[in-house]
Parts: C-alpha cells; structure tokens; sequence
C-alpha cells in the first residue's frame, strides 16, 4: 500500500528551538524521517515523502508547498487505498506499523498527544483529512459524514509525536535508531533530577 | 487477579495548580480513581487502593503512609501475581486493560510518558518496583536482574497519566467518564486557539 509521509523540510521542529539551532532541527527532523521511512518499508509498505521543499531521501520525494490539509487530500486523489503517517513518529516500529494495518475499517485512526491524527488508514473514496485543531475529533465526524467505517487503534508508539524538548525523553528512553543515535551525538542525555528524569545538553 | 492502585489522597494533581485549587484537585483525582478502579472491575480484576491517607471509595482501601516504592513492595509480599495501576490512567478502557493481561510474561510492563511505569503486572515473586526517576529503564534492568521475563504493552490508553493541565485534553478528547464530566461540569473545556487545541476554563 502506497504510505504518504508529510515532511515541514523548511523550518522543522521550531519547539525544539532551546535545544537545538534550525540547522540541527532540520537534521534531527530528517533522521526521525528516515527511521519512519525504513520502518514503513520493512512492513512493505511504499512510502513517499510529501515535503514543503526538495529532501535528500533515498524514497520519492515529492514537492508541494500548500499547507498540510490541502497537500494530503491531493495526494489522496492519486492513492486509495492509503496509508498517511506523521514524519516525527520516532517511535515508530514494524510491531506498531502492522497494528495500524490489521483493522480492515474504512479509516484507521491513530491518535495523536494533544488531539491529534498521527497515523491513518484510509480506505474510502471520500474520506478527506483536516489537520487543523483537534484533528481527531474532525476526523471522527469526517469519517460519520461520509458513512465511513471508523476504527481506532491504541498504541503509545503511533501516539507519541516529537515536537517538544521534553518529547526528546521517549526517543531516549523507547528507540535506539538514528534519531536517537543524533541526540546522542548532540550531547542530549536524559538524566533525573530530583527524582524525575529531565532533558538536558551537555 | 489482585490489582494495586496507588492514590495520593493528600495533595494530589499539584502540576494542575495553575487551572485547580486544591479541593478542586482532590476532587478530580478522586473522579479518575474512581473510573480506573470500574474499569479494572470490569475485567474482574480486584481492587484495592493503596492510599496516602483514608479516601471515600466503594473498593478496598488500605492505608500506608511510606513512599510509592516502598508501599507497592510491601504489598508485593501478600500479593503474586498482581498488577499495579495508576490511579491517574484517565484514559483507561476495559480493551487496554485485556492488553496488559494478554501477555504471559513474569513482568508485563505499559510505559508511561515521561519515562515511566504506568502499569505492570508481576508474576515473579522477586520482582521489585522503584518508580524514583526513568521507571520503564529501571523496571527492564530489575527483571533483568532477578531472571523475569519482560514485555511490554504499546497502548497510549495505559501511556497517558494525567499530571498536567495539557494532559486533561486527552481526557477531554477521548473519554466520556466521570473524570471527563468532573472537568466540564467545572467549565474545563477544549479550545482552538490559533489553529491549536487548548485547555481553558472559564
């Protein structure tokens, strides 16, 4: 099955910015989007970068600058059935990947921290995404205003998105790939302070 | 099977402190006890709270004053196998909680976020908790130590204990229990604010 995975390839990742300068943002994005990348594959899934701008990437890459929503849709009109996973999933396994694909349900949610959709599958003509506010919820109502056959799968994996310094945490603690091999390389450890484990830069 | 529900009955949710008073906080902890100890009913666990101090509660409750750590291993001695839940899994579903049994493993652990232990089911009688700083590491390294056989549980349902205001938004998202009640009925509500879901109260 075809798998799109958007990619902000401009300016990624600005809630990370008391960590890590753009330049490294956009290197620790790009390692997060390669081991989701491997992982989708290694469920033969075939997946393609939907990118704000030109990425160095050994899968298709393809351009499209308008916003999130719009971009997504579009590419559903080429692709159905299809499979839309978050770039900054870094949690992401094979184990979780083949979860996500076993309900054979119209649309297959994934929900995201914060209200969000960080993976879906999307086995109707009609169905279209809406990223904006909590998009779960959207997409639930979406999926009822189509006739759609909803389902949810329930997974810390799929669930965790990086966005936040304290986000870095679960890559150090949950994955041992090339993101957190950069953090690592960055001089970025987990360590307890007072009895809670905190982010920190050496 | 026995199951352990830790609950600070004292002066619990203080992370909620900008959005709760703290008879508001008490009330609201004492909600999600109250929808985690049903759900685990339903699955015909056992329930006991393992409480701070004495707390209003249809299930059984038994008061130790100690730290988390050393009341859990205490409890550990009447009880293997058993399971610990958080009393703040708000999220928690009789589903998620088939999940955590499912597996027949000395040592069935749901991560947390932030490096935590959510919840465990122990079949080991060697088996000892510490939830002092990266709990999920240092529970993998005990088993380790003690010969017991590991897995965990991917479930962003067991993943989310709620600690701070942004976390009631996944209350808000995806329950419709008593916790969830508790905060609408005191004006708690999701907004979006700048294409953002927010928490706000009125």
């Amino acid at each position: 099955m075809h798998a799109i995975v958007p990619f902000d390839a401009r300016d990624p990742k600005t809630r990370l910015d008391d960590l890590l300068v753009r330049e490294e943002r956009r290197s620790f994005a790009q390692e997060m989007l390669q081991d989701v990348l491997e992982t989708l594959a290694a469920v033969d899934l075939h997946p393609e970068v939907l990118s704000t701008a030109p990425v160095d990437c050994a899968y298709p890459v393809r351009v499209d600058e308008r916003p999130l929503t719009v971009a997504v849709n579009s590419a559903f009109e080429k692709h159905c059935p299809v499979v839309v996973v978050m770039a900054d999933l870094a949690l992401l396994t094979p184990g979780a990947c083949e979860r996500l694909l076993a309900p054979e349900a119209d649309v297959v949610i994934a929900p995201g921290l914060g209200g969000g959709t960080n993976a879906l599958v999307v086995r109707h003509p009609e169905f279209q995404v809406d990223y904006h506010g909590v998009s779960f919820r959207d997409h639930q109502e979406q999926a009822r205003a189509c006739d759609a056959a909803l389902t949810t799968v329930d997974s810390f994996r799929l669930g965790v998105d990086v966005d936040t310094v304290g986000d870095l945490l679960e890559v150090l603690v949950h994955t041992d790939r090339r993101a957190a091999d950069w953090l690592r390389d960055a001089g970025i450890s987990s360590q307890v302070v007072d009895g809670k484990p905190t982010v920190t830069r050496e």
